[in-house]
């Protein structure tokens, strides 16, 4: 059996037993074939010693026997690994970002507790997925859509706390959130909120409650287990449709991106928009630069003038911006109506339009919808990277202007270029508003089962990582194999911000026992060797 | 001179000289009569030797100054009552809660660092007013709007960590925000969000940063000393609307508050909204109700079927709900359309239209212009309670339903009754959607020069958040005065979050000198004392 770190093997099996009275014998896994079904199944580290693997999993089915697992924990100052479902793929998944970590594995809680389609919220717990949540919607016939990323098997609230995004109005999965119910690592369960006071009416209603308000601390953290979420959720609308304006030229991306902001922040176009390039994305661009390099600087390729002159030849627009409209018919028309009236100033703009659907939809209709749009979970995104065995992202935020476009397009190729990376290899995906007034560039990096390829990987993305701090842009979530480097540059004021987290840290799991080193944040004993 | 509680004179004229070392004479207030001017002006301890009244104050001019300021009381030991332009009325203005505290005044940290409309945000500091911004705003011909609460004297960065709220689409003010500049108790400058990446370009664009997301611990908190705060603003609309919606019976309420809900959830309608009642507001009904307690179950009084009856005479709708629209003119009409739509299966509804504005609007016709709605700043609201020496507010978040308005006329109606009030006294307030998804209820209690009669309404407040506790409603924020009283009823799990909290006050400020007892939040040296 594997052991902790720092624990010795009669703690540990003290613990075993006691987690085995607590939480019943089935759900407290210790043999390797059990435990290692928790490990990354995209792991960067694949065949490699210092891939970090759990040495057991805990899976209480409520908050007493969570409470009762932390507080085992807590006594032998054994480090929990909590995950909700472990389907975080890109990002870790169910493995621990500190090998011998014992799971807290709590997909077993996977209570609807209430769904509410006049105030339009949910209240769920942690093994709650996209999919379990649709459907029992769908089963009972509430009129409220729900918020998904790609892909749907995950857990709302491990989302949520990952700040993961979606595709509707509320597709910031943080920001949906209203109310928490936390395990602290003395075992104490608090409510934030107004789930603070007893009885409370409004827990899903009002985010703040009274006092400091600390939602936010126990995203990205490790400061608390969350055992309960709210969700606000978007009453469904009686209408949606989709528009996509097309530019001509390189440089027309300043004013396209500049309107959408306009359009976005004015809360006319909702929902996440994608710029694209269909003069890049064409065949004859991409076999003169190289492939899926085709939007990095590539020296030796054809210039902005050359691609211009091809796209018009083509009849291939530069850029184009895909934008979605949620409201009744009438209302979704005009904001249309209005979109194109602001993007017609950029001489040249053409436009395509998508259906003006009528809502409700027929559940039979489902595989003909544009499912992330209308909140509906699928697994589709599986498709996308065919010849790896999975794969990671980075995840830069950059500003919302053309010119930052411009710019991260210039020092990532630079980036790929000065670490010799070959053209055909570099990756750089078009710009996402997944989060209101910024964008977020989304490069998934391959895995392979191949020492050597997924080293050079890895050196890679913290070559990336450098190279965008050096310019101003920070990751939004890493891989568990990136939390150090990541954090890292977040520096400003010599780590101001991660010792504030530290001395957080200290003051409420003195013992240093849950999720050790999530995001950067280590507990005392152990923030020396990752220094 | 006045010294600090537990502070030795000597330590404290140490401190005084260190603090006019490192601030200017000028900066550092210790008369009497220039300290008495950050007592509270609407205190409703007045002439009572228990008005806590600060000792000093002083004003530094930067963050350096700040900083300075901070570490010379952390060394003395002296408690600080951090302040931003102090002008927060009825909530305790620039009073500290703890008398002899050293208030810390910011308000000549007013610089406006950065309006970008493009992206749509500002940068600002502490002493920055509603009035400032909106003046630099119209200075500069930039195109975006902010939003006021009412008055527009107040700083954006106090109102916001107190949790306020205003009237356009970004109300909720603390939510709008976006990147912080904090100072620690031991001095130490933390930025929070994209602010914790040197250089970064992304601090008012993306809010959480990397790891725990910490700024909601700042707001109603005492865990530092914020220095700066960007805000998300609105780009200038093209147009406005306003309509109302009216209904004739009482039980209307439920259809019309569960439509607003639908409308506003959908952001079809954006913004504050009102609900209100012709028929209780009128002369008829209030000389029969005994006045301003008109919306308060009145035993005695007419019977809602008579109130009916007396709508049905007079023409007078029982509810009747205010509505704002924002955006293009196109896309304003066919949203009101929608809504009117909406509200048409509720039988007997009516409708009034407001104008349909043009935008942007000329300066000159601001005085026309509905303000609030606008994000124009005033100070009109000092006209409302025209009696009284003051006011305080009383200011509970009830569920956005029909049944929890009457549930909360009937609770409150009953407590004032138990408490001896005669139903002049007694004050009902019309709920709001200051915030997204829950009612306010904004209840003002005057305050006078008169120690009964100020002891009194302390001891109704007292009640009525006794009351709403006991029926589940909580206050989102409150006078400096019963801090402690509504801190107290917020008290799942034997006060596990007040417990969360002074771990961490403990954690981050060992010395307990920033705002001693805001929200609740006692350093431990303290906390005996006002358990």
């Amino acid at each position: 059996m594997r052991v902790p770190p720092g624990v010795t093997p009669k703690d540990f099996s003290d613990a075993i037993e006691q987690w085995q009275e607590a939480l019943g014998h089935e759900w407290v896994f210790t043999s390797d074939e059990d435990v290692d079904l928790y490990r990354d199944s995209y792991s960067p580290f694949w065949h490699e010693d210092i891939e970090p693997v759990p040495s057991s999993a805990v899976a209480p089915a409520d908050v007493e026997q969570v409470v009762a697992a932390v507080k085992i924990a807590n006594t032998y100052k054994i480090p929990l690994w909590t995950i909700s479902t472990g389907k975080n793929l890109g990002y870790g998944g169910s493995a621990p970002l500190l090998g011998g970590s014992v799971v807290l594995d709590l997909k077993r809680m996977d209570r609807i507790l209430e769904v509410n389609d006049k105030n339009h919220y949910a209240l769920v717990e942690p093994g709650v997925s996209y999919f379990d949540l649709y459907r029992y919607i769908q089963d009972q016939g509430l009129k409220v859509w729900i918020d998904v990323p790609d892909p749907g098997w995950g857990s709302l609230i491990g989302n949520a706390l990952d700040r993961g995004g979606g595709y509707t109005p509320l597709r910031d999965h943080f920001d949906a959130h209203c109310g928490m119910e936390v395990v602290l690592a003395d075992g104490e369960i608090v409510r934030t909120g107004m789930g603070a006071l007893p009885g409370s009416h409004t827990w899903q209603q009002y985010r703040y409650g009274f006092g400091p308000y600390v939602d936010g601390m126990f995203s990205q953290g490790n400061f608390g287990v969350v055992t309960k979420m709210g969700f606000w959720l978007l009453p469904e609308p009686e209408g949606f449709k989709s528009g996509t304006v097309a530019v001509r030229r390189h440089d027309d991306l300043v004013p396209l991106v500049e309107t959408l902001n306009y359009l976005m922040n004015s809360n006319l176009v909702q929902g996440t928009t994608t710029i694209g390039s269909p003069l890049l994305a064409s065949g004859a661009v991409r076999s003169a630069t190289g492939g899926g390099a085709a939007l990095v600087a590539t020296p030796g390729g054809p210039s902005v003038e050359e691609l211009e002159e091809i796209g018009r030849d083509q009849n291939l627009p530069y850029w184009n911006c895909q934008m979605n409209f949620y409201g009744p018919p009438k209302v979704v028309e005009a904001e249309w109506e209005c979109a194109k009236e602001k993007y017609s100033k950029i001489s040249g703009a053409t436009f395509v339009e998508g259906p003006t659907y009528q809502l409700p939809y027929d559940p039979k209709d489902v595989d003909k919808l544009p499912k992330r749009q209308f909140g509906i979970p699928s697994l589709t995104i599986f498709g996308l990277m065919g010849r790896s065995e999975g794969h990671m992202w980075f995840s830069p935020i950059i500003p919302m202007t053309g010119e930052a476009v411009f710019e991260a397009q210039r020092v990532f190729g630079q980036a790929y270029h000065d670490m010799g990376v070959p053209a055909i290899n570099q990756i750089f995906v078009f710009p996402s508003s997944f989060f209101p007034r910024s964008f977020v560039i989304l490069c998934g990096f391959p895995i392979y089962h191949d020492v050597e390829k997924n080293r050079r990987s890895r050196e890679v993305f913290r070559g990336l990582v450098k190279a965008a701090a050096e310019h101003g842009w920070g990751e939004y979530r890493t891989h568990t194999a990136f939390m150090d480097t990541v954090s890292d540059v977040y520096s400003f004021n010599n780590h101001a911000l991660r010792h504030f987290h530290e001395t957080i840290k200290d003051a409420v799991d003195p013992n240093g026992i849950l999720s050790p080193g999530r995001c950067g944040v280590w507990p005392k004993g152990l923030r020396k060797a990752h220094a």
